[in-house]
């Protein structure tokens, strides 16, 4: 039996890939099996559940097992364990390095999934409606409902083949997707501290967060007060000079910036004008190339 | 301009598929040009001959140029120079590292030209009788005439769809390609010199040199005793106790081993009766598994 699997830390397309890439090769005659390195995340959950798969077998170590390797390819990222790699198919940059010749195709393209899927098409194998939903479930994670930089005309082609059997409104889809794994039902300060890094600009400490949603305004609505408090107390707790805390929406990209502390300085550097310690600026997606940046500059003059 | 491109020394499946590969990027609306990364051996010239093809452009450095490297994925056997990859195509094992997502994809074939000419048919491009003829060619030499243990049911098959467009004997035409590039009409001393080991089994001291031709009875017909009269020139030369030159039929899948010093226990050892210094041995195609083990477990007791 030949394992199919995807990396450690498993997302979506990781998941959906090895099912679907599974099924096509016992099509096409070969003895696989899906499986995972690891727990399943709260959006790969939603799309199982959605289009009715079970999740794939758990495999703890991969000793002495046969394996196909899916969205991945570089060792830090594989399973644990003395293993016989069969083939690679994936969509990430090389690294990778195995004594015997072996299968291995990659291609620069969003998600993993759109290389599967596009198997199923050239080998004319029927793709169940179940099977298009995870497929495609997998490539608007990957490529971020189609905003990411890595997705190409391929994606966006092959999600709507897929969809011809689904027939669902591809960008909902992929907001209730993402939402799903977004898990913002959490208290304020734990989504500060998400994804969060401090900085030091000239003598001023600065701590940045940024998390990514959709349907900010309902968002805010609800929780506005909360977070505001939540950023005051962190900062205080930290103590910084300023804590920003960008919730950038994918959808409408741009971020609802939280600011505590050197407000009238952040309101000069970014031209806005902070009404209960935050303010939206369109177009603003990035920490790294857009908030710290100017910061910077700023801060070191 | 992309550059389709094989490994340096390149053998005729790097020459020939590099040739291929490009004119079916080109079809699919790449702009390429297949090059190479060294002079073109006897073999690839004639093969290139045969089916009226020029060399592709040699490729001194490959500086600032962008390349889809052909038969080949490590570092050692690229040509020199800072390039961009766009792409892989290959059969070896991997061993590669680049830090963008590229276009990669390999199969555990015997020729790299068995998976241009599969990208033909399931691309469904014409194939012109030339084109068909290298392609055939350089499986036929990668293949060691499907003798090759990394030779797989999908480079016969793909060899005998080549061949309909060329109606071929294609045993022949391999046999005409690979006598082309063994350039046995060189002296014997250069002959036996040319893949040559020294051996100490025990206090003895061997050298064990090994050919590979084919149609070993008209080249023996014509040369037997100049080899006899070269290997014992050689041995004394040398101050061996045992001089032995194989002359091993890649077709005929035996050897005529040539013996000078220690004969009676060389036909001891490997039951055979030597007449003007030589044997046929049927089966014996390899010095690693078959020549040196018997001698080294004889002389070390």
């Amino acid at each position: 039996m030949i394992y199919v699997i995807g990396h450690k830390n498993p997302d979506t397309d990781s998941i959906c890939s090895a099912i679907a890439y599974s099924f096509f090769l016992n099509k096409k005659g070969m003895e696989t099996k899906p499986a995972r390195a690891g727990e399943i995340n709260a959006e790969t959950k939603i799309v199982l559940k959605k289009f009715s798969f079970d999740q794939p077998e758990l495999l703890e170590t991969a000793d002495g097992k046969e394996l196909i390797l899916v969205d991945h390819n570089e060792k830090e990222q594989m399973i644990d364990g003395e293993t016989k790699i069969v083939g690679v198919f994936d969509h990430h940059k090389i690294n990778f390095s195995y004594p015997e010749q072996i299968y291995f195709h990659a291609k620069a393209v969003g998600a993993t999934a759109t290389l599967v899927a596009d198997r199923f098409f050239k080998h004319n194998i029927d793709i169940s409606k179940e099977m298009a939903g995870i497929l495609l479930g997998a490539i608007l994670s990957d490529t971020v409902i189609f905003k990411s930089p890595t997705t190409t005309k391929k994606d966006k082609e092959i999600a709507s083949k897929l969809n011809e059997k689904l027939g669902l409104n591809i960008e909902e889809l992929g907001k209730e997707i993402k939402k799903a794994g977004m898990d913002m039902d959490k208290p304020a300060e734990s989504l500060i501290l998400r994804d969060f890094k401090e900085f030091n600009f000239g003598s001023k400490k600065f701590g940045i967060s940024q998390i990514e949603i959709i349907g900010v305004e309902e968002f805010l609505k609800e929780r506005k007060g909360e977070i505001v408090e939540a950023i005051k107390k962190v900062k205080q707790e930290k103590q910084y000079d300023c804590l920003i805390f960008a919730v950038t929406d994918i959808m409408k990209e741009g971020s609802e910036i939280f600011v505590s502390g050197e407000e009238e300085v952040i309101e000069k550097i970014f031209n806005i004008k902070l009404e209960q310690n935050s303010a939206w600026i369109n177009g603003l997606m990035s920490r790294k190339k857009q908030i710290t940046p100017p910061l910077e500059t700023f801060f070191k003059n």
